[in-house]
């Protein structure tokens, strides 16, 4: 008999990552990244009120946090003008994706993507059995139609959405999400990952019910508020939806201290709109340095840039690979033609800096 | 067609917790408690070092942490004298164990746990659609010698056994514990639960080959260490095993903040042992209140106490009723015999007058 007796879904899985970190890459490297805009991290947050709530609460560290994240849901609650039924607080996006997968896909159900989409969503469809469908990107932005289309055509129970997108940081006006909404086929239901959604303009923002069925929309601290190391996402929805997750999440998972980081950032609206600014500043500073070395950017509507290397993956991979040697994070799209781009994160001028010294190093290297 | 459409499973699995946080209880009376003393947190910890290197941080909270825990991996290596393929972090023993029945169990798989026991566990495996075989306590300690024949007649793939014992406090030496190991049904792991090892006397640690395919240890940062709110275990065993975490877990899920404080909590042994030295002292402490009316306490191989209440099961819980409306924060064992217990965990001095204070007034009102 083998030992242990592991499912025969889990003995069908590989061993993958969605992505490597900067710290293995550094440790395989030797050194440390000079600028570390890889992974969309926020280097201007969190605001200085929440590093010093932080420091004033970590003697609490020995205190298990609220299960029930009961003070950040209700401030959360009063700034979306929403019922604490409609919220659910869990580790980051990442976390609440894998609690809403477990709901609800089983071995061999249906669930549609856009191809080049967010990874971390892929393993946790594959993790739970899901058969995942991939739409290509249209003009890079993902195809609100075509991921329908496949939906009704596959009878998915699940679409995944980011608006605005990642890796591409384009976005479709709320209008166009309120309208894929109210036509997904019978039992789909939408993941409207807003990650972004603190860094974009407000046309982007679609105006749904809360308790509208077709549809759960997921934020994070991590971006605008700049406190991804903390692990704070929450998702919002119907009632019967949201109380779902109670059935199966890790109830004493959530960080205290990230808990109460989190209300403070959120009540902070001061610090994220200084965020805001900084963000702004140092798209316009990419947008310089791709217009020095004769390239483009896609336009932004977060706190990363799609930077356009002019020709094929290939050759984006040696600009990017040259980056990174040079001691720039970044990483790049997974799929072509998206994949002709890499993307940098937003940053200190410091590290634009680097990257403004090290850019035209690694065209010049990519065209050798 | 039902909106969403939940797995046959999530859809017959009831909105269950585990645990009442003490803030929900808190909101619910309307005042703090004075006490809080209900959940094995430790209120001696973290170390000062460990608070000053979580403020020292703070400001860092804008990185994701590392995925692989490398540093601390390494450290906890180093620190168990085995190798980094042997040891998995995760979002404490909660999560981890999670992660493994998520792994071993699908629809109808057996498991044996002790009649009583971890909560938690029994909701992970409710949640993967096993089913519990549930042996009750013998004499106060968990049944070895019950739950391996228990395994063997209904084929179970896990056995859960926390060693010291939560919530009696019990312990067996290790001898016994590799006795049991070395003697389990073909295609049976072990979970051996050592959360409260870093409280336990030398006696109680079971020395096992590393590589065992028999059993996988779990132990945590909430205890002895007193980082309960940061979420921090880990899970040593086989490669093979520790490995197939990598399938499933959330890469991402740790908190950059968490993995520098157990780091820094691991260096800091004097640290621990000042924290030894005050749950030892508390332990005389709540002993003495006991005395003092009348009760006695179990012998206790952790950083709580059982203390025996002299009656049945509905006195317990008069007594425990009254002290929480004291503003004293303690739970019970759920099963009887063990339910004549209510458990305490150890604290400052300060709290334990309170519950030198409220329990004569407790015991007198169950009396009634």
């Amino acid at each position: 008999m083998t030992h242990p007796r592991f499912t025969a879904l889990a003995q069908t899985l590989p061993a993958s990552v969605p992505f490597v970190g900067p710290e293995a890459q550094e440790r395989q490297s030797g050194a440390p990244f000079d600028a570390r805009l890889g992974a969309n991290e926020n280097g201007f947050g969190p605001s200085p009120a929440v590093v010093a709530t932080i420091k004033d609460h970590a003697h609490e560290a020995w205190m298990y946090g609220d299960p029930e994240s009961y003070d950040l849901r209700s401030a959360l609650a009063v700034h979306h003008s929403i019922a604490l039924e409609n919220i659910v607080v869990g580790g980051g996006i990442d976390g609440l994706l894998g609690n809403l997968v477990r709901l609800i896909i089983e071995h061999g159900d249906s669930v549609v993507t856009s191809d080049g989409a967010y990874p971390t969503f892929n393993y946790q469809v594959a993790g739970y059995g899901g058969t995942l469908h991939k739409v290509p990107y249209n003009d890079d932005f993902e195809d609100l139609d075509g991921l329908r289309a496949k939906a009704r055509e596959t009878g998915a129970k699940l679409i995944y959405l980011a608006n605005p997108d990642n890796p591409m940081a384009t976005w479709h006006d709320g209008p166009a999400i309120e309208d894929m909404v109210n036509n997904l086929s019978d039992g789909c239901l939408l993941i409207l990952d807003e990650a972004y959604s603190d860094l974009a303009p407000a046309s982007a923002k679609a105006s749904l019910p809360i308790d509208h069925p077709g549809v759960i929309r997921m934020r994070t601290f991590s971006k605008g508020y700049g406190l991804a190391g903390m692990r704070v996402g929450y998702a919002m929805g119907a009632p019967e939806l949201i109380r779902a997750f109670e059935k199966i999440r890790n109830h004493f998972g959530m960080n205290r201290l990230s808990q109460i980081a989190a209300l403070e950032a959120l009540k902070d609206q001061g610090g994220l709109r200084g965020i805001q600014q900084q963000v702004a500043q140092s798209k316009v500073r990419i947008d310089a340095i791709a217009t020095d070395n004769g390239l483009t950017c896609l336009p932004s509507a977060t706190n990363f840039v799609a930077m356009d290397c002019g020709q094929d993956g290939d050759f984006a991979r040696r600009v990017l690979a040259s980056l990174i040697a040079q001691g720039i994070f970044v990483r790049m799209p997974f799929v072509a033609p998206q994949d002709r781009c890499i993307r940098i994160s937003c940053g200190p001028e410091i590290e634009m800096d680097h990257v403004a010294n090290a850019l035209p190093i690694a065209l010049t290297a990519a065209r050798d």
